[in-house]
């Protein structure tokens, strides 16, 4: 299974592929970041991040899009664009078919480094050992893309397998 | 000129096109909502406020758009799903090279009955009058959105005028 991570953001929003399944070790595919401009016009940032995330999804042909959790009281100022760019992701996955699939920020941190209250160092410091990477994808929205990602590999396929087993189950009883 | 407005909203958007120019009567050409249900899949609602956004713009093939502005602190509560059907809209835009513009509920407000804090019944109340319409557009957001075109024709075109003196005025003293 191969998943795209997308941290979304106006400026910069972060993108990770990431392919693996439960027990197996995961690869790292293409970790980088879709930027815009602030001296651009509002419509035509989004317009760059519609443009940049299908190209993202359209290269490297996801199963499954995991977008980064947006809440209205995590950043009021930023909440507007975060908001718009995950939009723009979800719409993208919809419109191809692509699963989409939210995770939170204490999720993913829960995920990767055992502690949902991990900072970013730490972070980072778990995905390069989890991918057995030389060094830490660049900038830290690429980083926090790709730990989505393995986030939603395995906290995907243990759901699938939970959800699996009791499908199994009901119908044995049924 | 022909004005899409567009009040963004995840359960419903409101659309009206309104037609006219600086000091003629002003025409409603349509008004309606672009609903999704509830029940459906966040991504899914998107695609469907994206989708159904983008009918109405190759339908109407507006010169302008015009969306009501976001704030992150106006309601905690819908902020990212308005958010980000206002995004949506201005993709569709921008994707389409037609300029998009942005109005505050209060400037419409005071453009259509004069007072920053008139109520839903006085906005109403002076679209049917300005537009010289038999009824209010119904469902309310739709009526909001007519508003929002109302204000930017008005707005718009008194701010292009100022612009194109002063373009000129540059032009002579330059």
């Amino acid at each position: 299974m191969r998943v795209l991570g997308i941290d979304p953001g106006l400026t910069r929003c972060g993108v990770g592929v990431v392919e693996g399944q439960l027990g197996r070790p995961l690869r790292l595919v293409e970790a980088g970041v879709v930027k815009t401009p602030a001296t651009a016009e509002h419509s035509q940032r989004l317009l760059s991040i519609d443009q940049g995330l299908a190209e993202w999804i359209d290269k490297y042909q996801p199963d499954v899009i995991a977008v980064e959790r947006v809440f209205a009281d995590q950043n009021v100022l930023s909440v507007v664009g975060t908001a718009q760019a995950a939009g723009l992701a979800m719409v993208n996955a919809a419109r191809r078919g692509i699963p989409v699939h939210t995770h939170t920020p204490t999720e993913v941190k829960a995920a990767i480094t055992g502690s949902g209250r991990a900072d970013k160092a730490q972070v980072s410091h778990m995905v390069v050992r989890i991918l057995k990477l030389a060094v830490a994808p660049k900038p830290a929205d690429a980083a926090d893309a790709v730990a989505l990602a393995i986030c939603h590999l395995w906290r995907g396929a243990a759901n699938d397998r939970i959800a699996e087993a009791l499908a199994k189950q009901m119908g044995k009883t049924a």
